[in-house]
């Protein structure tokens, strides 16, 4: 278990998820040091005890003394700080991300990065509708998925070190996907749920409809509270995958509204038995895994 | 306050709605009797003290006691029931249903009811993802709404004694609509969101999808387990006005889409952030109303 020796851990980008691996990894013993531009996080951070040492800058010493480095950037930034700073890093280290898109970011990284040096990516699927390290909670990590990500540039001991980060951290559920399938799947049951919030809460202009909601309405809509910037980012770099997702849910749509119109009570009544079936089904996995 | 009178109740129905209103009314202390043609529900009701009375055919006594009348029955069988059977009704009494859509049920029932019994429509929203009379439970009207639906023939006494039944079953929210406000506003919040839940479900085939959710997934496809009879009907009942919310929901979907596609982030994060605001004010009302 090569954690032993990783005791000096580096978050870069104090958000929300770089707060809350931070707080996850402190509670277990490591050293965590932080460096986030934004100096009221990194105060913050220090002021909570959620870090041990921080910089608003990248800062030298705390870069080379790290065993290990771990990115919860915005995706588009990563490999530019990496380009910037890895003469830094000490040798032999193994790198990682918290990134929701994997295919546009991780090939450029690890084209870019420092030949002894191995960047692993993970997809930390947790999170919450609100944002910034004063929000952050590792309690998000139980009952969570997380994936790792790896290429054909990854050793099996990084992968198995990712796999084992994601288990330290407090998921219940570790997985491995190649970068290709982890963006099909969160093109799918992340990004396309998030485009039906919004336009489900954006397309009806009537005020009054928080008087008469049940919980369906509230159910569809928690995830329409949404960081304009991180998600647009994400859907830019996921684009093709993502609008494929968005048509085959629009044609699925389109048969129900056709169904409905035509009266087709067969038709309509068969899609919501395969819907019903498919949803006992995952329920019936999600309990078997607790 | 006219409930003081009305203490025996008959509830025409008794599935998961029929058998909640039973449960909640009884603990007020009426003498609540029920009809259903499933004999096996009847007598699992009268095994576990949810009515007092009942029977699995319109039996002339029960209804002939009965100072009020609650159906939560199917939709299209409501009025064909009070046809064959309102000669026994007592004179003078209000009656009720539960039904989920209103344009396409009140003024037929209205149209054929003896003139000295007046039906006052009301929707309670609430339910479960499960059916039948075993697992209904009162609890689920608690933080819901129930909706009184007046046409021009009802009285105001009438449309008072229902709002205070749902006061009594526990609902947090009374309000007042028009059947054609009504079933707008349903169409949107209700019936547009199962469509919605249905389509994601179906619209991928990867069994494996399972291991890799989050919970917006998980939110968004709750009710993606439905009971397709009843749901079909109601879309049929108010379908105009259900094509109207998908064609809005889908056209907003598709401004989204071209948004990805031309790249256009400006245009993508003011519907993100309009999206947002509008989440955050219905969270607002929502525990304001608490």
């Amino acid at each position: 278990m090569e954690w032993i020796n990783r005791s000096k851990i580096l978050i870069v980008g104090l958000g929300l998820m770089g707060g809350s691996y931070a707080k996850a990894l402190k509670r277990l013993g490591y050293h965590v040091s932080a460096i986030d531009k934004d100096s009221g996080a990194v105060q913050y951070a220090l002021d909570n005890s959620i870090i041990d040492a921080g910089s608003d800058e990248p800062d030298k010493e705390l870069i080379s003394e790290a065993d290990t480095i771990i990115f919860a950037l915005y995706p588009g930034i990563i490999a530019e700080w990496i380009k910037n700073n890895q003469s830094c890093f000490k040798s032999g280290i193994i790198i990682t991300d918290v990134t929701g898109v994997k295919g546009a970011v991780v090939y450029d990284i690890q084209k870019i990065l420092r030949d002894d040096v191995e960047f692993i990516a993970a997809h930390p699927m947790a999170g919450r509708e609100l944002s910034g390290v004063e929000n952050s909670d590792e309690r998000i990590f139980r009952e969570a998925n997380y994936i790792v990500v790896p290429t054909d540039k990854n050793s099996q001991e990084a992968i198995e070190w990712c796999e084992n980060l994601g288990r330290l951290l407090g998921f219940s559920n570790v997985s491995v996907l190649s970068p290709e399938e982890h963006d099909r799947m969160i093109a799918y049951v992340s990004q396309l749920t998030h485009c039906i919030a919004v336009s489900l809460m954006t397309c009806h202009d009537d005020e009054r409809i928080a008087d008469f909601t049940g919980d369906s309405f509230r159910d569809l809509t928690r995830i329409a509270r949404i960081n304009e910037n991180m998600w647009t980012e994400l859907f830019f770099m996921n684009r093709e995958k993502l609008l494929a997702e968005m048509d085959a849910f629009v044609n699925e749509f389109q048969f129900l509204r056709q169904c409905i119109v035509d009266g087709d009570s067969e038709a309509l009544k068969a899609k919501m038995r395969l819907s019903t079936d498919r949803r006992k089904a995952f329920d019936r996995k999600k309990s078997e895994k607790r």
